[in-house]
């Protein structure tokens, strides 16, 4: 059942990129994202495609990159694998907003090989807003499940389950955002061959801009204020920590040795620390708080 | 030679604090540091006194601990040792000036004891200039050098070197800044009994407030644009980057369960993130970058 071919897959996660860059251009009406290609020593590379001062967007990148060679001890030894090489590709998105009601969006898709014969697909989308919406919280895991349902009724349930548990952070004792979808090692088996998974990863993929459209028509005209951007620079600064302490593709590429560049394009333009910060009793920062330390079923709430 | 016992320590460092806290609120002449005391469930507790907005500090903290408790696995694996307990008590400082003229600063001086008898001092003063000033990068040095000369011929060289290994931000191939001096695991030896050695740690404390007074009076009348603001923020980027990525104590803190705003009491008030920032040809803030990308001489430069 080999008949998708690493080639295939870069190709389709680098169409998956021109795509969202053209819906993003059109989304926010006035930015252009800037193409920076670059080569790996080790072998691949990527593009990364960035944009800054929008309409909506502050700051944003839409990453490809492929990248291989020769797999390391600590990778076989993760794998319980003996391979001699490995072959990774993906796509990584990260936008900031300026506005305040306009969440924070992520979206990952990724495909891993190696020289053994393993192969396993990941990714998944998040949302993290800076003030959580009931209605567009519930439209966005609504969306989610329907896209998931569409390969398996079993994904949404374990995939929601897998974003609630990666995207948290133990040293605040809260998530972060109102998480959505994530997957990782997905690997072909009786119920799903190889093509279903990769078609799935794709669909994951070409969900997002309808997904970030959704979010930026909803909130780009909301009005705000300083209380909104202190409180958005200090959700950013818990966006940081996360990245930094806790998101494995960030630790793993800043040890080994990957393109900084690339891997913090994920930093928000401005963020914010406060010693002690605590939010108003009543206010609508305390109901996103609230939000943030509790699991939710955002198809029923 | 037992005759310096932990509770005198834990007193002496204490006072370090009160000292330091007192020296700063008159170097500054606008603020008022809050305490903050707390309790430790496992042992122990502290007292965190922070600041912000004054005259010349933006946010600062100037914290103590004295915490104690079983010695976990990886504590004896990591020291070799099969102890029950340990104990450790330390004073923790960084401040971060709203002028970039006016360098960041971190201190800290700890005392670790194991209930089989093993016990050492670890600590040091670094400075983090947004614009290196060479004269002053120079008296920094030239201070801490006579501060160690007091105690060892030796432990100035050994202790700078000490900082430039581990202030230093792999992923950016850059150091945090100009250094200082950093020691850990000093023990007593033939050559300096337990008590020099404490004597020498507290006298890095109680060195602090004259060292950064000397760049509070140099350059807080420094006058300032966006461009200085800017190159601030994005330096204190990359600062949150190396605690958050690198430093021993941060990482470790976080994930042992450590009093979260403590820890993270080092952050800075606003942080600034661009893709691929370049410094301009032949500005002041590439003169910083060119010093921040080899290691100085500073007694000699």
């Amino acid at each position: 059942m080999n008949s998708v071919h690493k080639e295939q897959i870069a190709a389709r996660f680098k169409a998956i990129q021109r795509s969202i860059v053209t819906d993003l251009e059109r989304i926010d009406g006035n930015i252009a994202f800037q193409s920076d290609p670059y080569q790996r020593a080790e072998g691949g590379g990527g593009i990364t495609m960035t944009a800054k001062n929008g309409a909506v967007i502050e700051k944003g990148g839409v990453a490809f990159s492929e990248v291989f060679g020769p797999a390391s001890d600590s990778l076989n030894q993760q794998m319980k694998a003996q391979a001699e090489s490995f072959y990774a590709t993906g796509v990584s998105i990260v936008l900031h907003a300026e506005n305040p009601f306009v969440p924070i969006i992520h979206m990952n898709i990724r495909y891993f090989e190696l020289s053994d014969g393993q192969r396993w697909f990941g990714g998944g989308i998040d949302l993290t807003p800076i003030y959580v919406d009931n209605e567009s919280a519930k439209q966005f895991h609504h969306d989610l499940k329907e896209l998931c349902d569409r390969f398996d009724l079993a994904f949404y349930p374990e995939f929601k389950k897998g974003a609630d548990e990666y995207f948290y952070i133990p040293h605040r004792g809260e998530s972060r955002g109102i998480g959505g979808v994530f997957f990782d090692q997905l690997r072909a088996d009786d119920t799903h061959d190889f093509e279903k998974l990769f078609e799935f990863t794709c669909a994951v993929g070409e969900h997002f801009s309808s997904a970030y459209e959704k979010q930026v028509q909803r909130f780009r005209n909301s009005s705000y204020n300083e209380t909104h951007i202190k409180w958005r620079n200090v959700r950013r600064g818990r966006y940081v920590e996360f990245n930094l302490v806790h998101d494995r593709g960030t630790k793993f590429g800043l040890v080994s040795n990957g393109r900084t560049e690339s891997i913090l394009m994920s930093m928000p333009p401005l963020a914010e620390w406060e010693y002690q910060f605590a939010v108003e009793p009543g206010s609508a920062e305390e109901i996103t708080q609230n939000y943030l330390t509790r699991t939710t079923d955002w198809l029923t709430v």
